[in-house]
């Protein structure tokens, strides 16, 4: 009491700065805390928020789910085409990435991908023809995510495309994705000329038959150890993915030459064809996260967010606890252009590789590759600072995924919407940029977050389904 | 004026801590510098050293073999024998690492290894009658440095064992090594039994022609701009190899898909070997890190260390501007032991491997590292000092060789023995740590540091040699 009295007041100040002026104005000290309202300061969310916070439904809901997440195991157990493996695929229907969107609303990028991949499936055999079909409703456009699977920009996932099989040992959940097609003119940038859809013709003829072969040879390949061994080595296994490329293609050799089934010409241009592309894995990367995040989805009251996708025009994020989309307006993107690219030139986020930092890496991870700045710019002093905040707003740390350069802690892992919401944290993701015009292709690559707007509908929803007290 | 008189005296304390008793007695604050007297105190060579300091003959040589050094362009050209490639390979002799040493002084493993390169020639059927031929002196026992080469641990290259041809491009000289034999029971820990000499046999037979056929084929490699990238994928090239080793693994396969001279046996063979061995890259970055080494080598009056190796027993390192060794007695090694072994077992420092320490890669280069920390020891943080106190005693930072984690500055290049005795700050190496018997193999690795010895008996040799001041 008496050093209160006797001593100078050490001053927090909380709210406008202007409020610490007097204090400083008498040479005084004051330090202004960085905080705003929760909410954005909306008043009828910010108490939707309140009335979650600490809540013993959501609390427990939150342990279950972020348990199953945790314990996830996602395992590589095959290659098929998405026809035979992913789940309701008969006829003519194209998955696409992000949450739902109907075709005339689709970015360019997104459209162009669709009429690449009707060309692809032989449904038309011009891109006016395949246009017709699909304006007419004939070609069904369902959202990736609602089939269990994932996709990289457009995302689009056809029936006759080979799709990688990960299969959570754990909880017994399987996701799908698409195979990475390497970089310049390709279907999920929207490219669609002849030399892309024969690219997809042999990734369906000759890339997915003898991965199938060699993956089963193999007896499958657990993907958590295989990422966890890349973020040692500058990977965050979603615009970085050199390292993990690597050692799967080392993997894959070694099965080709041991295997007596694939033949000598399969085995070259498959094994030619990962050796140049660097981001090879990053697909097996976000079927592996799907696989963990699925594990925990559909736990009721649950707050843990087990999606974040976008399909250009919206950003949608999906919650344990509610069966449905909640969405904003896509981001544009903070981000280092390709020379002769600018920002006019960027279509808005896209894609559902945010999957990866739902799962706790990506933009999340960007602490274990400085080398990643390079790319999405900023500095390495801002990755591992992107990696600290995220921690305020997850609810804990993995320790299957250890980040070296922060002394071996675990990734910030378990998206809590309702800490987004209290914190205004927004979930950082490192992205690839799409030209805004199919088939341009990529133009550069950055930095975007989460829109706010996304978790306040959720709490909103989450808590309005809350048992009322007594 | 006024402000020293009004206000409280800031004070440095240089020299004893004891000499800031009386100020912090009074009240008073002074912060103690972190400062010895040069050369450990040693008024004769603190003298010589005094003498070199700004000597502009030393400053002007050490311009020129720096810049040499810069300038190397170590390229992988060929695979050769070594009886072919290596020069002065002539009847019975063998070459081991670190300076000169008769066979009666070496370590153990160096002598075990030595047994089994004697067996791998067959000069001798048992190992009896290897050890009665080179007691009698009817082997050759010379150091890899005297014949441009360098080896890892004991280092033994005899004369059909394959070798990697290193060519610096830009000055021409060239560099050798012997290729990694992978972990366990191998030759550099000394061991020699049957399953040794057959691999080494294999190698000899059929991992020797097979990369001297695919190197042919590619052309040849450059093996700096491999190495930078390994350095943004966490290795520092010289105890962490994993991401060269793939990086490595890829071209090679790469090449072998396309090669119609190699065998399918072969490939499949020589690539399953490579595949198994995270640190199959270590005797390539050996010989780059020579080959960029001895392009400085040479320069008069040059104060540039161009070499620092140990045999078990002794420690020398070389200088640009002598032909001679600086030795002093090698040191034991704070590390980490593999599990049933520790201190009491271990070899003392060996092997050529310090070339890379002296190339600015390996220790020097621990903070690109961070996850070698937990095969050496320490933090990650450590890792990071280790390379920032380094830049204490290196003429400069090498811009082909940037560290991601500290803003991507190069890494310290180029150790300057009069700055090593000035500061008492000693090159930072890591290491494997050898049993001491022959055979056993490794028991852990970590870190050591070269001794001042061998810089101060450089600095007094080459204070002597400079111009006497008229």
């Amino acid at each position: 009491m008496t050093t209160l009295i006797e001593s100078k007041p050490i001053v927090i100040n909380v709210g406008l700065a202007s409020f610490a002026q007097n204090i400083h104005d008498c040479g005084g000290a004051a330090q202004t805390l960085q905080w705003q309202p929760p909410a954005e300061g909306d008043r009828r969310i910010g108490l939707a928020l309140a009335h979650t916070i600490n809540d013993p439904h959501i609390e427990a809901a939150n342990r279950i789910a972020y348990e199953r997440y945790l314990g996830a195991q996602p395992v590589l157990t095959g290659v098929s085409t998405a026809r035979e493996a992913v789940p309701g695929m008969e006829g003519r229907i194209i998955l696409h990435s992000g949450p739902p969107i109907a075709w005339q609303d689709m970015c360019g990028p997104q459209q162009g991908a669709v009429l690449g991949a009707i060309l692809f499936e032989g449904w038309a055999d011009s891109l006016d023809e395949a246009r017709t079909q699909v304006e007419r409703g004939e070609v069904r456009l369902e959202p990736c995510h609602h089939h269990g699977a994932v996709g990289p920009m457009a995302g689009i996932i056809s029936p006759s495309m080979p799709v990688w099989i990960v299969k959570n040992a754990t909880g017994g959940n399987v996701a799908y994705t698409n195979m990475n097609e390497g970089l310049g003119k390709v279907l999920r940038f929207g490219a669609n000329g002849s030399e892309v859809i024969e690219r997809l013709r042999w990734m369906a003829r000759t890339l997915g038959p003898t991965l199938a072969t060699l993956v089963e040879e193999m007896g499958g390949l657990e993907l958590k150890p295989l990422m966890a061994q890349a973020l040692h080595m500058g990977d965050e296994v979603h615009n970085r993915n050199v390292a993990a490329s690597c050692l799967l293609f080392r993997k894959l050799t070694n099965a080709a030459l041991a295997s007596r089934r694939v033949t000598p010409d399969a085995v070259r241009e498959v094994l030619s064809f990962i050796a140049g592309n660097d981001h090879f894995f990053l697909n097996l990367s976000m079927a592996a996260c799907k696989a963990m995040l699925d594990a925990a989805h559909g736990v009721p009251h649950s707050t843990l967010v087990t999606a974040m996708a976008r399909n250009g025009v919206e950003f949608g994020i999906r919650v344990s606890g509610a069966d449905r989309w909640f969405t904003a307006p896509a981001p544009i993107i903070d981000g280092l252009f390709f020379p002769g690219f600018g920002p006019a030139d960027a279509a808005r986020d896209l894609g559902d590789s945010a999957i990866t930092e739902t799962a706790g890496v990506g933009g999340f991870a960007m602490g274990a590759s400085p080398a990643i700045v390079q790319f999405v710019g900023g500095t390495p002093r801002d990755a591992v600072a992107n990696t600290r905040r995220m921690l305020n707003i997850t609810l804990g740390q993995n320790s299957a995924f250890t980040l070296p350069a922060l002394d071996f802690t675990g990734t910030p892992a378990g998206i809590d919407a309702r800490r987004v919401l209290d914190t205004g944290i927004l979930p950082v993701i490192n992205t690839g940029i799409a030209h805004k015009e199919a088939g341009v292709g990529q133009v550069g690559a950055g930095i975007t977050y989460a829109p706010l707007a996304c978790f306040a509908q959720a709490i909103d929803t989450l808590a309005a389904s809350l048992p009322r007290e007594q």
